[in-house]
């Protein structure tokens, strides 16, 4: 059997590990969808074996829905995008690990989504999920801005907003900024009676834990609630200047992905806004795009 | 032996458990120091057993710098001051510690710093070190402003401040915010040659190791670089706001504990500023005082 013939019974699977789930989708050589599965999370800067977990507990689902048995595991030609992986020490612990998969080809979260988003073309992206980024690939050039992590960084992603809600919560319940709308809802989605309550539930959670929180910000910001809007306007604008740096590197297409795309999009400069383009193709997509890309270079 | 002798012959020990450090002092009926001892954090917010462990610790340290038996260590009466023990399940994990000690008395670290600022007398007290909050106890009532924990409260502290920073700071490499002389300073202090490795330094950081940076902050302020002096300003307003709060209680004395103290000063509104007295005693004494108004109240 020739190469080209074992490419074309080939299976591919596509993977998107991000802070909040990991999806899985298997395609056969044409890209012809054979099934899909989604596990918890698989941020590797948040938990290594979490991550490899989720990786395969995608893969199974996927399998299973495709109709697959789980022995066929190890035909699968798998693409990977995780975030963190552009962190030399991550990337090495990824590349010891003992993977279930006939090859595995490992990339950053953001390339692969840049790489669905526009079909394998060149382009940038905007991310704003748990968290926030700006990335373009260009001519083989990456150029990656903001993404930094959780608590310190990712302005703009769920994750920063649900943060920034609870801190102005806590001040407010205390008299020390305005009364909000965010209070009560806080309160409420919480299952909390009082402000003691609530410091116990925030205390020490993850970044999705605050990313879950994040649409009591952009409600109560829809009410023209004031300390709401401050918060959704600040992350906004810094999802504006992310992308203003983006258009410098002179991309043909940009597209904002994530959670957030539907609710931050009002608050982003209008300029910005206009130019965004449709997805063509969504991560775990890009991420068998990756995979065949890496494969034809290697033949 | 009566019950007045045996006060009389009794060896207290006041204990202020912080988010940095634990600080013991030994003293006899008269109050007179007779050792101290300073162990790591005990803050049981963040770790329950490093908390009764440093407890335990500084406690060692104060008996041997007293030259005390570690076997004296039952006859001990201990006021002891931690953060978040005015959360009920703190509190109730911290009554089932089988400590070493003759008696146990416990309270908050507010209370303890604000009976050692004003020596026994109402009053209140400002904190910022790792963590910040407003205090007060005017005839037994207690009010508590702040303190929220780490990363979504305690704006204005060493934590705040630190992360505020290097949120600041990634931002700036990113060329997403004006330069600033915190960049370099932020780099080297963490011994990284660039951006990436500072991400991966800071990430999964606890409230110490932020407030570490803090100085960071100050130092560059006091250059007058535009980002540093913006955080800590906005920090100082904070606790300006928490000192007006405060007096809206009417205390006799009001003082500023912790750190910071000394670098944010200048930047406290400037009557907040005049209005602060000095402390009479440290928060250990404080804790004495605590132990030793509770056997009284329990004779």
């Amino acid at each position: 059997m020739g190469t080209d013939t074992a490419i074309k019974q080939a299976l591919f699977i596509g993977i998107d590990g991000g802070g909040s789930k990991c999806k899985a989708t298997i395609v056969d050589a044409d890209n012809n969808i054979l099934g899909s599965g989604v596990a918890g999370p698989a941020n590797p800067f948040h938990g290594f074996e979490q991550a490899t977990d989720s990786i395969v507990a995608s893969a199974r689902l996927a399998l299973s829905d495709a109709g697959l048995s789980l022995s066929e595991m190890p035909r699968l030609i798998a693409g990977i995008g995780l975030a963190g992986v552009n962190l030399p020490s991550l990337m090495s612990k990824m590349k010891q690990w003992q993977h279930p998969f006939k090859q595995l080809f490992l990339t950053t979260d953001l390339n692969i989504a840049c790489l669905g988003a526009h079909n394998g073309e060149d382009g940038a992206i905007l991310i704003t999920g748990t968290g926030s980024c700006g990335y373009s690939n260009i001519d083989g050039d990456e150029f990656f801005i903001g993404g930094h992590g959780f608590p310190h960084g990712d302005k703009g992603s769920g994750a920063w907003t649900g943060l920034e809600a609870v801190s102005y919560v806590l001040r407010s319940l205390d008299g020390l900024e305005v009364d909000s709308l965010m209070n009560q809802q806080m309160l409420d989605k919480l299952q909390c009676s009082n402000f003691l309550e609530l410091i116990e539930v925030v205390a020490k959670k993850p970044a999705n834990f605050y990313a879950s929180l994040a649409y009591i910000a952009f409600d109560a910001a829809k009410k023209n609630d004031p300390l709401a809007l401050s918060i959704v306007q600040d992350g906004a604008d810094y999802m504006s200047a992310v992308a203003n740096k983006l258009w410098a590197n002179n991309p043909q297409r940009m597209s904002l992905i994530g959670g957030l795309t539907p609710v931050i999009m009002p608050y982003l400069e209008p300029t910005i806004a206009a130019r965004l383009s449709q997805l063509k193709s969504p991560p775990e997509i890009g991420a068998v795009i990756f995979a065949k890309q890496q494969l034809d270079c290697s033949l």
